[in-house]
């Protein structure tokens, strides 16, 4: 029987610049009896990467340009806040209703480009890390060093959707796993060639564990066992539409 | 320690015409060494719930209207698939490329108004259950009188997105469960209100099941053991975002 078993990593405590989020999740698995496996994935918070990155800033040191101001008033926004969104951003996709949904200089297309005020300490913003799959390389490298063993590993955030209320997880960085699982030119048992069926398992991946890990109740890590075909070098670019292939940018 | 277990049924066969949902869960949970208990939940591949309830369409059978017959020219499709897409469609959100997303009489806004072709038989469209809230409540009911025990229930389909490519499984229909945990008003441990965090769980319970299920090799059910906090009488309506609150409708 296949199954897959998703367990939430308790009892990690708070994360500073310069912690290595490898070290801390080694820590973790020991004192909860886990031992990993290089069969096992990581899906780890942005929040926490980006706190051990130094991606905070501090609100009450931000100078909001002309440009800040005017979309704060728009926006009913703080222009501070909107100064880091617009650092983040290569293009505003829509703005309206308070809420401003960019493309990052990633390409990720969120709101506030991804820049968040929560979990982070009163007065202080985070901002996503710059270089995600390389973040998540060096914790896997991380791990390796400290284990021996190489587990896929996710960095995840919590992203809006249009047309449905309510966030759900998706991968914004990968090592060490596919985040496409690319069936087209396969056919079903009918013989029906599946011309539609690119299932973005990275993105599953991080709402399922989602599930286990809680922004309240401190759980930012959460451990996948039980997928293991997914595995090989991909990269969580892939999970970004080509704008050529979009219906919903540009206009 | 926090544990999510999501098993895929396997070994559930052809489904047709007037087969009991709950029954086929029931037969293969017995089969597996399963014993439901109300905190699980079953995620149900729409498919075999629109099969289960004659939802399928013989495309040959089908006369396209003049409107079909146009949009096919423009969007290089079937123009009887186009036709039972209309059918299906409350209205048209967006077109290109070959693509076709609309609103559906139920309000999901999803590629082909959910009608796909995969799965059922060449010449064969399977439509979305017309009332999946319904359907998860009727099979919830089905199992709670062959068990006693009543689990939650999920209907799930796999939707494109905008901005990131391959598909995320969604609920269509929730029995027994709330779709959304509200965070809203609660604040984080630095004392900030979490006024964004609104998690989809319906949907990310969903997207957790479909890594178990897979199209092709037929595990249309799965089981998913641990999360029991956001039991309710939730409806799949709560997941659609209202207009008013969409920045990509009716533009």
């Amino acid at each position: 029987m296949r199954a897959l078993e998703v367990t939430g990593l308790e009892g990690i405590g708070e994360v500073v610049v310069g912690s290595s989020i490898g070290q801390i999740i080694h820590d973790a698995c020991s004192r909860l009896g886990l031992s990993l496996d290089s069969g096992d994935i990581l899906v780890i918070a942005q929040k926490i990467v980006s706190k051990a990155e130094g991606r905070v800033t501090r609100l009450s040191e931000i100078v909001p340009s002309a440009r800040a101001v005017e979309l704060s008033v728009k926006l009913d926004k703080d222009p501070r806040l909107l100064e880091v969104i617009l650092g983040e951003s290569r293009r505003i996709i829509k703005m309206g209703r308070g809420v401003i949904i960019v493309e990052t200089h990633h390409g990720f297309v969120c709101a506030n480009g991804g820049v968040d005020l929560s979990n982070v300490g009163l007065d202080q913003v985070a901002r996503l890390p710059q270089d995600p799959d390389g973040s998540a390389r060096k914790i896997r490298e991380e791990i390796r060093e400290l284990t021996g063993v190489s587990p896929g590993v996710i960095i995840s955030d919590s992203f809006g959707r249009p047309w449905r209320l309510g966030t759900t997880d998706v991968a914004l960085g990968v090592a060490g796993l596919n985040p496409l699982r690319d069936d087209r030119g396969k056919t079903d048992s009918y013989g029906y060639e599946l011309r539609a069926s690119v299932e973005a398992i990275g993105d599953e991946l991080a709402s399922a564990a989602s599930l286990m890990m809680g922004k309240r109740d401190r759980v930012p890590v959460a451990l996948v066992r039980g997928l293991t075909a997914e595995r090989g070098h991909g990269s969580a670019r892939e999970l970004l539409r080509p704008e050529e292939q979009d219906l919903f940018r540009g206009f």
